[in-house]
């Protein structure tokens, strides 16, 4: 029963208005004008309202099933699959070498919000495909990449991650998977892996797997692992397929949501794989593809939301319920529609101040990651990873609690599953354990990003938020917005500060306060683009840009961000300040 | 998957420690020593645990399934529900006269709480019964609570509440169901009802429907709606079972989690029904018992996150990934438990002293109810139903968080639904929902509870809390945390000032506010329930009581609620000093 509107106007706004792709220098950004963007968006979100979002509730409904070692995905899952590799979706971003094309991470993005939030089950397998396919594209031969990189491209062939094992997942030194070295160069994996998202199913003819296992001759934990190519079916030297390897899926999990999307249990049982990147160097290869996996986990969170808050705001406009406090705004009918509720609008408040301000930060997230590998721009590449952790963690949470919000604008009709506010619920849940549970986000940014080039990066992106507060500052209307941020600025550096100084003395008080540590500093990341878009929204309004009900409503939204959602960043200034005493208390057996 | 632990340890400390039931001299009440308590308690665990807890997942896994017209629920429902009606748990606190056991609503709810906890679907049948049959009880005529009391105390007869339909459900003055009075003085009952908990199924023999219709001569609105005592079968003058009545299940809805329970849509066809109480004072009938109906919800809100605690903790204990920031705490082993590390710290943390302060709240709301009924303390009876919406609104928003945030503790294991935490949270979030969304919970406490009696029950409510806030202060090591307290109280009385004043004439700046106010409160009410703990547990240990882990531990988690739960309180009163206007600003259409 859920609708979806690709969001095309906003994602136009933030590429241009506040990123301004097109006059940005990096090589083939110039001819990323309006009208070619549009395009292309256009296109992108015709496939998701036509074709992808008709399948979303049924692909939870029938969820994927496994008979004799094949998965079926849902009904209608395959054309549709078909139909995002024809429209050249799968490869928008690619390497031109090998079919890609060639457009910006950020453009990619922009696609993935709308594919993602109208299907995310199913976006999932091409997802995993471009994941995989960028890692060989990092770290392949030249041979390798011409071997794999073509039909994964083309979508041809599917890709996966294999990280997880039974007694493993966060804790990747305790991997037990194995790889032995063969005379031909190749290595026979054996090993259990789980909760392989498209691990297996029946969209395209090969998948190739990227496995993490230990070869012989490895440190111990994870120095000794390296990363290994193994397919499903073994390829031929013309490129045709040719045995089946020794690969098989054991089960497939029942799931909370993402039913559409196959994960499963794979069992490797002396299969032929081959080395992918150095031998024993398997986690930084993975992990070179590490920003731009949790960057699309970061988007999956928000994009459930928008699509969420999507269903609420049409359901508050249209359900009559009760009578506006300052006199009925539908006196013909029998009730108000829920949307003069000050209660229902501040839940609809919180979820477009977040749903917007989180596109805003994911995108331009992405955009420096074009920054950093089409321009080499090494400031871009450390500030992205620095506020990796933030955009995968503070924005799956928020996303979850905003879809929880928006679900709850239903009453008891959110419960019933016809009405899909409960899979977007389920479905958003999982962004916020997989790449990385959110706390192992937090561990991230306040033990390792904080200090990263020693500190240099945290402390440059302190002073764009308070470049964008003096920019506020600039106009008397703006002003109190600066403030507002301001103040929360001064709260992030003053935490900040606190992690710098007991980091290394008492490491418990500063892991206590991780993940609030994470929510500030989202919301201050949230702010800063808030900051950024109601500049733009003013000065739009003020040279009378067409479209004034868009800006008008932009700045609004940006001073609801300001005024009732950065007070979180109080909360979490004093929860971090009250350290780790009371929170490692207790002896383990007293819970 | 999951285990089930009772918390009769906790329980008492609260009946015992907190309230001191047994000197209350309340009639009845001077039997309730630790003994005896403490024989019921454990009784109604081992029920819980031996019957209840093992059909949880079963519940969940099987939902219930209608067949022409009939209701089936999952395999072992009806033995189990046969037990709890042969140990006298639906009579527990009903009036002898009837067959019920007389004793206290608080010991009734703490027994609730473990049914709940145990298996929240199947303990609501019960639980419906019980709230029907106490509306029966308080507007009944003699003749009425003979016919139909002694049967649903034992069990025999189940019952519900039928409120809502397909277009109303908070605004229940749009109602269509008629009731055409008959020349025998009965009615005939037309129209549909929906999300009927319990509205059909195989436990019980008959099935008595309260429903709510208007009969002719009322007025508009909800003051034209009456209440009807409608049979599933018709009763015989010498109580057997006679013609069934026109009234069937439509249909069973598919929801989000509680499948044990059948939610049916109802349809009745001219079926023959009683008056309830007085003609066109439906309504006020149906709420006299919303009190205990909306502590009954809080409760499962708080039950749903023990369980969900009492999973993780066990599973933080055993799970090995990592080791710790200070040092290897398991260095023979491959790695630490989870338990080690200070964010799954947090979390537990928070977990357990949201619930044991949720249990202590609702106990005691319970326990002002029995001051109230038996009793007759008006005063009681006037605190409990200004804090009536913060417990069944706070609750169940934070049970659900603390739901979320256990399953988060098990990583991917937390969506996969045979390890049962995906359960949990989907059962735990109808409490946000049913029995008055928490919006309109909010919207009660704001609009009506804070102007109760000109103000003088909040004010003592306020009283109660400065009291706990100075008995802190006679001892050194409690201080700080009575003035953590003292801090949230200023902020809830500035924000009870703000809402006065606006409340006339700028009703959307106070509207807008409700949630946050509701927080706000919840906090500061729990914050009260851990100071008076926290006292229990200081003298406890000062007089050198046995079991000085139990009073140890209960100390260490209130000093976790003041530094790290109050802050929230910041927040909330920030955002509802930033008023109305960014949250009302957009038009509907901006949306």
């Amino acid at each position: 029963m859920t609708s979806f509107t690709p969001a095309t106007r906003d994602l136009q706004f933030v590429l241009h208005d506040l990123l301004s792709v097109e006059t940005s220098q990096i090589d083939g950004f110039e001819d990323l004008d309006r009208e070619t963007v549009e395009a292309i968006l256009t296109e992108a979100g015709k496939l998701a309202t036509e074709v992808l979002a008709p399948l979303n509730q049924i692909g939870d409904q029938q969820g994927c099933r496994l008979e004799n070692g094949v998965v079926y995905t849902p009904e209608g899952f395959k054309d549709a699959y078909d139909k995002l590799c024809e429209g050249g979706w799968t490869g928008l971003d690619m390497d031109p070498e090998y079919g890609g094309q060639g457009m910006p991470y950020a453009v990619h993005t922009a696609v993935g919000e709308m594919h993602c939030a109208a299907n995310m089950a199913l976006n999932m397998y091409s997802g995993l495909t471009h994941g995989a396919a960028s890692t060989i594209h990092a770290h392949g031969t030249d041979e390798q990449k011409q071997t794999w990189l073509p039909k994964m491209i083309s979508g041809e062939w599917g890709g996966t991650m294999n990280l997880t094992e039974p007694h493993c997942g966060t804790d990747l030194g305790l991997m037990r998977t194995k790889a032995e070295p063969q005379d031909d160069g190749s290595y026979r994996i054996t090993g259990q892996k789980i909760f392989i998202s498209a691990g297996e199913h029946d969209l395209t003819e090969n998948i190739v797997h990227l496995v993490l296992a230990k070869a012989p001759g490895g440190g111990k934990g994870t120095k000794g692992v390296s990363l290994f190519i193994v397919p499903k079916f073994l390829v031929n030297e013309d490129g045709s397929l040719g045995a089946r390897n020794g690969v098989s899926v054991g089960s497939i999990e029942h799931k909370m949501g993402i039913h559409g999307n196959a994960t499963c249990v794979m069992n490797y049982d002396g299969a032929q794989g081959w080395l992918l990147g150095e031998l024993h160097r398997g986690m930084p290869a993975m992990f070179t593809m590490m920003n731009e996996a949790r960057l699309g986990v970061g988007l999956q969170g928000y994009a459930q939301a928008a699509l969420a808050h999507e269903q609420a705001a049409s359901y508050a406009r249209d359900r009559l319920q009760g009578r506006a406090a300052t006199g009925a705004e539908n006196p013909e009918g029998p009730a108000d529609p829920l949307i003069v509720h000050p209660d229902i609008r501040r839940m609809l408040m919180d979820q477009k101040s977040f749903v917007e301000g989180a596109r805003a930060l994911t995108l331009w997230g992405a955009f420096q990651l074009d920054r950093a590998h089409r321009a080499g721009d090494k400031d871009a590449e450390a500030l992205v990873s620095l506020l990796t952790p933030v955009i995968k963690g503070f924005l799956t949470d928020k996303g979850f609690d905003m879809a929880v919000s928006a679900q709850q604008i239903y009453g008891g009709h959110g419960y019933i599953e016809e009405w899909g506010m409960s899979q977007i619920v389920r479905d958003a849940r999982i962004a916020m354990i997989y790449e990385g549970a959110n706390g192992i986000q937090a561990l991230d940014l306040v033990g390792r990003k904080l200090a990263l080039n020693g500190g240099k990066q945290v402390m440059e992106f302190f002073a764009l938020v308070q470049a964008a507060c003096d920019d506020l500052a600039r106009d008397e209307s703006l002003a109190p917005m600066g403030e507002a941020l301001g103040a929360a600025l001064k709260r992030l550096q003053a935490a900040s500060g606190y992690f710098a100084e007991q980091g290394m003395k008492a490491p418990n008080d500063a892991l206590s306060g991780a993940t609030d540590y994470m929510h500030l500093f989202g919301h201050v990341a949230l702010g800063l683009m808030w900051a950024q878009m109601a500049r733009a929204a003013h000065d739009a309004l003020a040279a009378d840009t067409p479209d004034r009900d868009f800006y008008a409503a932009k700045l609004a939204t940006a001073r609801y961000y300001m005024a009732r959602q950065l007070p979180a960043t109080s909360m979490h200034a004093a929860r971090i300040r009250a350290g780790g005493e009371t929170v490692m208390a207790l002896p383990a057996e007293a819970f």
